[in-house]
């Protein structure tokens, strides 16, 4: 059972802190950042500390809880003002993933809706924060459950990114479908994409599924288009950092691998949270975040792999068109992308 | 204008060897290997201290002139009998690239074909394996005047790996292709996919043409999707180890831009000497090289990516079917797929 990416920390000495797996360390070290300010959660988003979009909800909703607990006026009405500035900074480290809106989002209605003072509204912040975490895990169960119903005993399945535990709070929604199917009893390997520039298939993906004794092999991201040729994948599944009415927003290189799955007749699944949902927006109406270039020129500044003066161009994510999706895997249930229009537009 | 690739060296302290860059150095540091000998020359092949389907070619030739001289024995039959030893060890280095295999062919043949002494045996295959990388070059050229007509101006043309200069003699095969229209006088732009696992596109694609101030962008190889549907993306312009009759072999991940630019309807051409033509074959009676994990696992042995005891899979080349290409650019033209055989399926 691995531990919790992210958890508030209720007493000693760092007492009403956030606590998060440093996913910037591993494979090669399994290390802690104990957060105390919402500024400090910024800088953890910001630079991928913590990722994965239903982790980045947990950690907007704890960023919120500390912005509260940082607040040293005394009104309820300066506490709400102080907290729609902080919204506005966490919301602005990463554009794509909706879960850090909706995160913030959440914990500032119940400001709004909380009576007494600020001394109780701060305390019904971090108990809020501590629900949105606990109720991640369990969602992610659901979505586990429901999900393991589309991969069938045998499956190679491949996987693109970290949709895992460490992406959510526990767990995992991609590989929450792949922990659901093993524990209904069915045998499943999975393939991980290394994922580049930020390897999180290699670094993360891998991780996790060996420390939980599931079997995993990495491969290039170059690798997909053959292995699925050879009859070597089954399914894919993996997780959503914006779902709108349209198509699914996922760390870049997904729109191929969808591709490919489409071309080979291979089913391509993708597990998120209802929070994840944005069926108001289409695919054009949302920011593709670009990233710093040395992402891309450089694995993590310690190789340099293209000339000094040659740019490079560094897109976080993609968007994959309904018509590539064959199911969407919600707490709820599977969809087809008609489906969960019909089941989750008045959401939007 | 780029020094060759690998050159025959005719005189001074390194009499009769061969100079190589070393491409395991670029793009960080520019140095040269001196191969004396046709064991160091295997060597330097299985490394890929000199790679790329041409160039490999070339040294093939080359390690069998150095075989050559270092042939002891006084007969000519002797001599024979050892050249096709030397030529075993070397086509064992590298499986998929069929240059390998027709430059020691060549040598073998000029060999058995050649009256006179060990003496003069030896002088023409020396001036024959500089035979070869002299006309390597004139063929890159003509590939390149041909494959000119096939780029529009204005155009950004996606390549994979690397099949430039530093991959043949000189000049290039897709890279010539760019060159040629450039020199037609065309604006051409490149962008290079990096290319896991050994990442040549960003290091030596990106290294040559920047060194001829060709305008290039480096991308991971996740990316390549999201540009083509953003419309970034005109033509892809790749190289070949190996042309079948159904289908062409090429470093892993061309079968998936192929997918992807089938996809978005953006021509895909393959540009390649006739010596890589193999088209008594079919795609199912080639072998994929696989190469050691280590090349996924790590960068360069520099960054470890997964942790240990996490399998990778890491094949070196992929095939794309003939459905998925729209022309191949040889030194006598362009052809489509059906036109190609038609032309050279007599060769087979």
């Amino acid at each position: 059972m691995l531990e919790r990416t992210i958890s508030w920390i209720d007493g000693g000495p760092d007492k009403n802190s956030a606590k998060l797996i440093d996913q910037t360390k591993l494979p090669l070290e399994y290390t802690h950042v104990i957060v105390k300010t919402c500024e400090r959660m910024a800088r953890a988003i910001k630079t991928m500390e913590i990722r994965g979009a239903p982790a980045i909800g947990a950690a907007a909703a704890m960023g919120m809880a500390l912005a509260a607990l940082e607040y040293e006026g005394k009104t309820r009405e300066g506490l709400i003002v102080h907290l729609e500035r902080s919204k506005r900074i966490l919301d602005s480290q990463r554009p794509t993933a909706v879960n850090l809106m909706w995160g913030t989002k959440r914990l500032l209605d119940k400001a709004a809706s909380t009576a007494g003072t600020v001394g109780e509204v701060v305390e019904a912040l971090i108990a809020e924060a501590k629900a949105v975490a606990d109720e991640d895990v369990e969602i992610n169960r659901r979505i586990g459950q429901h999900g393991s119903t589309v991969i069938a005993d045998g499956d190679t399945v491949l996987t693109h990114c970290n949709a895992g535990a460490l992406a959510c709070v526990g767990y995992g929604t991609a590989l929450g479908v792949i922990r659901g199917a093993i524990e209904a009893g069915k045998k499943v390997k999975v393939i991980s994409d290394e994922t580049r520039p930020r390897l999180q298939g290699a670094s993360l993906t891998c991780w996790e599924l060996k420390e939980d004794g599931i079997p995993v092999t990495q491969i290039a991201d170059t690798e997909a288009g053959l292995l699925m040729r050879m009859g070597k994948i089954q399914k894919v599944v993996v997780g959503a950092d914006r779902i709108v009415a349209d198509g699914v927003f996922n760390k870049i290189g997904t729109y191929q691998v969808a591709i490919m799955a489409n071309f080979h007749g291979i089913p391509f699944y993708v597990a998120a949270p209802v929070s994840t949902l944005d069926l108001a927006r289409k695919m054009d109406g949302v920011e593709i975040e670009q990233r710093d270039e040395w992402e891309v020129k450089t694995v993590f500044k310690k190789v340099q792999l293209s000339p000094d003066g040659v740019p490079a161009i560094n897109y976080a994510f993609d968007g994959t068109p309904m018509e590539l999706v064959t199911g969407i895997v919600t707490e709820d249930g599977v969809f087809t992308p008609k489906e969960l229009l019909e089941r989750y537009q008045a959401k939007g």
